[in-house]
């Protein structure tokens, strides 16, 4: 099993939990609903990534082992989902996980079919938040990508990394690693400071 | 004609007219709305298969057949409204029809594509619930897909049944209409008894 | 650069202004938001295009003037979004322009790459109509394209225009604009006088 592919799959995982769990909390759905919404947040960045890159059908059609993870992390949050309380910080911290990793695996992927430095910032970036997208749409809520506190942007600094690395000549594990580590810290520290981006001006608001 | 094509102007025929019937009752839309709801609803399923199998343009976009069949249940459905008195039962039915007449045609058109088997079952099961899920959200609902009684069960039995038929042999149309008529039967009866599936462990609801 | 280009470039640019005054007056996000929406409600028609067609990567991922001016587009609007005081007129007016623009350069790459006549009018509305889909959707609103007086009616007209022409051999800049500007004037139309295509038998509303 290569990095990528190990990174993949945990950030397949993570999702799966965020996507199960914000099912029970958000929409109180039956087990088939959680299951079915923790596999789309976890595969839905992966099959954007993929129809865009015109690599089709999708990997997670050809490799049975990103459903078999979605569907296992979707059936093991259903599972817990009662001792977990429904608690929004384990949802937040699965998201934040998934997002980082596939800011990093989206981004490689993107550069290993020839996609151009911009390109591949970008389709890592998408292959980050288009899975808690959908999610969000079909929950019905104003998805995070728009109105969370720094959400596209450490995915983008995630997705830099890697594509900077790479094109410095370094593919190895090790900037994939600080690619996600540096996506990672600046999501958490955005939610735990309630940090926001810049607001219109004349808006009234302040953030915080 | 033939019988995968029948089948599969029959779903969309019956998908267009739930999804301006739902256009009718949900949203209270004007004639274009409700023949676009229709059509999207009738061909968003195809679309979303052929996408991820790479079978691009869409079945849809090369055959008018498709086009001219979502249009006319549209217009019929928009005409005969008033008479329906909005009902929900019919809407459902043809939903009903829809999701296991795609169910089948699309698992078998993934197979014909070369599909593996698992990625067949779960593409005949994506185009059965995919133009009503593109619905609900444009309609601003919780997807039947997430929220319905046995939803997404009926479609995967559906296509397994023609997928594994066709896997020991025998691609005719006894084992479409099996397969369609078995997921027929499971969502009518879920529909029926609403019978749910397993909620999460705590959720203090009883099913029924 | 191609007349093509640079009508498409500008009904990107409209599509951006539109998207991004959206979020500031729908949604109220912040910076980032604000530009998301933008830069998605600016591509999103013409990524649907090309996945539609197969032509991938799209478009806008191959050629960073797309981005560009996505991105240009929602940080202006972002600026002057006070001054504006998010008025609804504006904002509806840019939404009619990307539409005009995006119908005859939607239609018109459709018919570059081979598709058919009718093909080619649906693409074109596709395009025209997708990004604000899209945009609508993720701002939980009902879709412009099912709910609005006469929305995708001049679309389908504005395609058209610029398929006939094609057709009879003329692929000029001539026919481009024609098609525009007969798709903007009946939707500009179709607002100022709250034109609305029939309803449903019995529904006791009249339009107006």
């Amino acid at each position: 099993m290569t990095t990528a592919l190990v990174l993949d799959l945990l950030g397949t995982f993570a999702f799966a939990l965020n996507g199960a769990l914000t099912a029970v909390r958000a929409a109180r759905l039956d087990i088939v609903g959680v299951v079915t919404l923790g596999m789309i947040t976890a595969l839905g960045g992966g099959i954007l990534r993929d129809v865009l890159l015109g690599a089709l059908p999708p990997a997670t059609f050809n490799d049975w082992r990103y459903l078999a993870t979605a569907a296992v992390g979707g059936l093991v949050a259903f599972g817990v989902s009662g001792r977990f309380d429904r608690a929004a910080t384990p949802i937040a911290v699965f998201d934040a996980l998934g997002l980082s990793l596939f800011a990093v695996t989206g981004a490689a992927k993107a550069m290993s079919l020839g996609a151009g430095v911009g390109q591949s910032v970008l389709l890592g970036t998408i292959t980050a938040v288009g899975g808690g997208t959908i999610r969000d749409v079909l929950v019905r809520r104003v998805p995070s990508v728009l109105s969370s506190e720094l959400y596209a942007i450490p995915a983008l600094v995630g997705a830099a990394v890697v594509v900077v690395a790479a094109r410095l000549g370094d593919t190895g594990t090790l900037w994939a690693v600080v690619g996600a580590g540096a996506c990672l810290t600046i999501r958490l520290l955005g939610m735990g400071f309630r940090l926001d981006a810049p607001r219109p001006p004349g808006d009234g608001r302040t953030a915080g």
